[in-house]
């Protein structure tokens, strides 16, 4: 087992990601004691009943008392208001940190009620489309990254933090990857908040059609709408807080998209076969860029199909 | 085994579905003898090392001689050419029918180059992002469906025939439906088409970012967008000919779609939380039919995202 890195961790807000990070960081040894607080009582018998922490609060003031690793996993909007919350039980020296989405602004948030403690936002790219502290598994931050944005503080305390929370995430067997929280919210709205807001939006497209039944659509979801279906089936407070939180990213992003989308319109009705065929060839070699760098497989995944 | 339903069968044009249908009817044993033609060499060569075939030609005419069953598996935009290029070689009586992803016009297309054939246009709706004759596997249609649309003829010979074909399919593994043409092709375009052309686009618009990095796009894949790369990785002639076949559903969709993401936009910008909340909780609720209808797994999907 790897040692203790942060005796007494507590977590704020246990659903997918929350109960995610106790599971993974009891299996790996990295934590003593678990505490933690979640708004939802509902939320808190199940955790009682699952077992996850040692203690289990609703006021996350109690549950940080004497941690040295406090991580906020409530939906985005909520992170700041959380912290506010912590910050009348924080012990000086606490490592505070959050895994929400969107981390534009986090930072400021959090340490303007927690002077003492080492502030390092940060966001795990990692979930289900799942929710709910009965959700979490300690596999899920396998092999995904993780990224932290820490301050501009450059003192050695502040550094060495930074340290023990990247080896936090290492034993949880993520990959770490430091920026700025700014680049973060861009390359985030290209890779994930995007694609979830075509899911959601494909997905009540078709809902809304008179011409073809919801049944049929369901039947024939196989031939390309199912992986947008499952996209669309996550969290929707997390997700309304991510629109409007990375509302000047998502809104630049979706524009160029837009302007695409309509050149692509305008192929399709004048016929413009070669210029069809000129994107569809470009888009795929970015896809075999993805199946090099190892972030999937290279073999026709038949073991998936079968599966479904 | 099965009982033989077609002592001969022909395929013309032998890539990812030609070869399934050639795997997955002799694995059932519902053909006899398989012929096959290609137009291009390299796959000709690739059929003749892989052993698909009983024999393999270039000219389609050669290789129906004597079939009681042609399968055209050509891109969409050839099956009328591959037809014609039949013609000579059909015997009266064959069974000819296609694997295309548009239907619309086929019936009628196939019909005036073979008068004296059945005639049963189909739609397979199976596949992977892989293509050529190595990609087909004899699984492929296991527990998929397939959409016959017979023409109007309700003589007893044509309605045997059609009866005989979706004998093979069910043999194949694949669940059979009957719809007529236009219908097809707004349920797919509904399901597969828009589907694809929006994932085509926005692969191609995260790659012309400046801001964001393809480094970058790739290495945090995992955050949604890779689902999008793998459907972005589909055949581009094929489906270069499909969004030209199925211009107008196609355009039809694209136009309900791009409002819908209008109002979306602006319900962002505005901050409407509630109105996003609305639309996210909606469509959780498709994916919990999908989930209830056996098209997919209710649990967490785990084993693939450790295998991925």
């Amino acid at each position: 087992m790897t040692e203790i890195l942060y005796p007494k961790l507590a977590v704020i807000g246990c659903g997918l990601i929350g109960s995610s990070v106790i599971r993974a960081a009891r299996a790996s040894g990295v934590v003593g004691e678990v505490w933690v607080a979640d708004a939802n009582a509902e939320h808190r018998a199940e955790i009682e009943t699952l077992g996850y922490a040692d203690r289990v609060f609703a006021d996350p003031a109690e549950a940080v008392e004497g941690a040295d690793l406090v991580v906020i996993a409530t939906p985005p909007r909520s992170i700041a208001a959380a912290a506010a919350a912590c910050a009348p039980g924080l012990k000086p020296g606490v490592t505070v940190t959050d895994t929400g989405s969107v981390k534009g602004g986090i930072g400021e948030a959090i340490s303007a009620v927690a002077p003492t403690a080492f502030v390092i936002p940060g966001h795990p790219i990692a979930g289900t489309e799942y929710s709910g502290p009965g959700a979490g598994f300690a596999t899920l931050f396998q092999n995904r990254w993780t990224i932290l944005c820490p301050s501009e503080r450059q003192d050695a305390d502040y550094l060495k933090a930074v340290e023990r929370l990247s080896a936090v995430w290492t034993a949880l067997g993520a990959n770490v990857e430091v920026m700025d929280e700014k680049h973060h919210d861009l390359v985030l709205a290209v890779t994930s908040h995007l694609p979830h807001l075509i899911a959601y939006n494909i997905v009540g497209t078709a809902a809304d059609l008179e011409e073809v039944t919801q049944g049929e659509v369901i039947k024939f979801s196989a031939s390309g709408f199912r992986d947008f279906t499952r996209i669309a089936a996550s969290d929707p407070v997390m997700w309304r807080d991510v629109f409007l939180m990375n509302k000047d990213a998502v809104l630049e992003i979706l524009g160029r998209f837009t302007e695409d989308l309509q050149a692509l319109s305008r192929a399709i009705r004048w016929g413009e076969g070669d210029r069809l065929e000129e994107l569809f060839t470009r888009t795929r070699t970015i896809r075999r860029s993805i199946v090099a760098a190892g972030q999937e497989s290279a073999e026709p995944n038949f073991g998936r199909d079968r599966k479904e």
